[in-house]
């Protein structure tokens, strides 16, 4: 039987029937942008996570609904869009109690709460099968132009935020595949799996600052890769100054293989951006102001690759490249 | 194990995560209403269908897809919305292959084109579940008030728009409940089953004429209960009234428990409404405007239940008030 990737999917049977439509940018950016009633600043993006891919039946309800939410939030971040609010529609499986379901509710309102943002609707359906929920978000670009990851340009300084792989890490920590960690790291690790942190804040700071930029959640080497695709660009990544947590850098210590995580795994929701060099100084600033670390991992080159490189300047084979979410 | 049903779980769980956003309508219209930079009139909703529950899997793909989108585009048509664009988040099993996939892309592309709706972006993810796909419509009120469910007024009429029952019926013919009919009326109640007609046109009519306003989705009952709690009213409908297919009429003469069906049956798709006495001709003139029957079923009375007389004047009971798609 024949079946086409995701990515094979979306390129070549929902794009072209997007193609008459200027605002989904071609699908292929984190949001599409409304030019809503001569406003222009409508931005849309929507995301589904399905148990036992994107959360573990036995992670904690609240924790489920917030990734939920966080996932879509990150989406925001990424186009620079300041987040309105949302609208949801869960598939709950029969195992699902209503205790279960309070859980969900305490955590999604909360996080609601804590990035204001509202409910708007949505809608809830039984399924058979493995529960789902799917979130819709709209934001704002409150008259800012939206950031795309069509916009790097050659010469750009290469930036993250905050750590990578904890996420991807923390899973494999919860699968049982990491063992022998120190309690306060292996619950680092697991609560950046299970706990996005949308980096709203830093998108909305860089506003006119950086030109490329998006989210990362199918792993640094495999967005940096669509990154390069949509801006025509190449990318040589630093691979020693790839930012890790204390966590990850000991597990990685411990089981080097595991590097493979940083640049390959998923669920990181951390910002990869370009700016001018220019702009170098005020792209460090944004710490200061939003409380999220940025650093600068490489630079955009002409070329259409993502070129790792390790201390002495050799190529860094990348194993997995366009992680599955732990399928 | 305790579970809450859908409604009960909006209404407890759900609702008070929305209370703190009046763009919402605290979640009981048929879409949420923003007021998007001074401009009020963004429109959004969202629907989400699961294989096996609201379509069937052996359903051809491209009329999956077309009643995936028309389910939405109902939901505009009760608010009296233009509908602008869908994202769409796939939940694909295993069983899918490409062309599967390139027929639910052919009924959607066509669908598209037909009501003039861009495909803005979304999703695509695995389940080992069912297929299920989620759908939020964004929609303009150019202008104009919103239809809603809270604005029926005493006195005035209660139309229905099309005929009723026609998808309930459908869905009893597929599942080899209703024998022996002709191949046209089967065809007719089969196709109604699998794509719904949502009244677009009929809605944009209605602007400034419709009191409150709806789509039947659950049942010409539970949704007329579903207005009378929020318009805080009484709904007296007028059974022999009740438009029917010529189909319909002759499972029903064949069967007379099956006008339950018409009663209490979902998949309906229609647009349920209220307006002045004074405008009865008004309403009337929309169906050479658009093409789309309008029968006057009953009045809107004090009170505070849906009661369905028949051609006696007697109460009718109705069995099946709150159809759950088949379940």
């Amino acid at each position: 039987m024949a079946r086409r990737g995701e990515f094979a999917l979306i390129g070549e049977v929902f794009a072209p029937l997007a193609a008459s439509c200027p605002a989904a940018l071609g699908l292929g950016d984190d949001a599409a942008v409304l030019d809503w009633r001569g406003r222009g600043d409508l931005v849309v993006s929507a995301d589904a996570l399905v148990c036992d891919v994107h959360f573990l039946a036995d992670d904690p309800p609240d924790t489920i609904a917030r990734k939920c939410l966080r996932t879509n939030l990150s989406d925001m971040a990424a186009m620079g869009a300041k987040p309105v609010g949302v609208l949801l529609t869960a598939a709950l499986s029969p195992a699902l109690d209503d205790a279960w379901m309070e859980g969900f509710a305490r955590g999604l309102g909360a996080d609601l709460a804590d990035f204001s943002v509202g409910l708007l609707g949505g809608d809830t359906v039984s399924t058979p099968g493995p529960a789902q929920f799917s979130i819709t978000i709209l934001g704002s670009m409150d008259g800012h132009v939206p950031l795309t990851r069509s916009a790097a340009q050659v010469g750009d300084d290469l930036w993250v935020s905050g750590t990578l792989g904890d996420g991807a890490l923390g899973l494999r920590v919860r699968q049982g595949q990491i063992l022998g960690l120190a309690e306060d790291l292996r619950a680092h690790l697991v609560e950046r799996y299970r706990l996005p942190r949308p980096r709203v804040g830093l998108g909305l700071a860089l506003r006119g600052l950086a030109h490329g930029c998006m989210d990362i959640s199918d792993g640094l080497c495999a967005d940096a890769g669509h990154l390069c695709a949509a801006s025509r660009v190449g990318l040589v990544i630093d691979a020693p100054a790839l930012p890790l947590s204390e966590a990850a850098a000991t597990v990685i210590a411990d089981h080097p293989a595991l590097f493979q995580a940083v640049l390959g795994g998923g669920d990181d929701y951390e910002l990869l951006f370009t700016a001018a060099v220019a702009d170098r100084d005020a792209v460090a600033a944004t710490t200061a102001a939003t409380g999220v670390a940025v650093t600068r991992i490489g630079e955009v080159v002409a070329g259409s690759a993502v070129d790792v490189r390790d201390a002495d300047g050799k190529s860094v084979a990348v194993v997995a490249a366009g992680w599955s979410h732990g399928e």
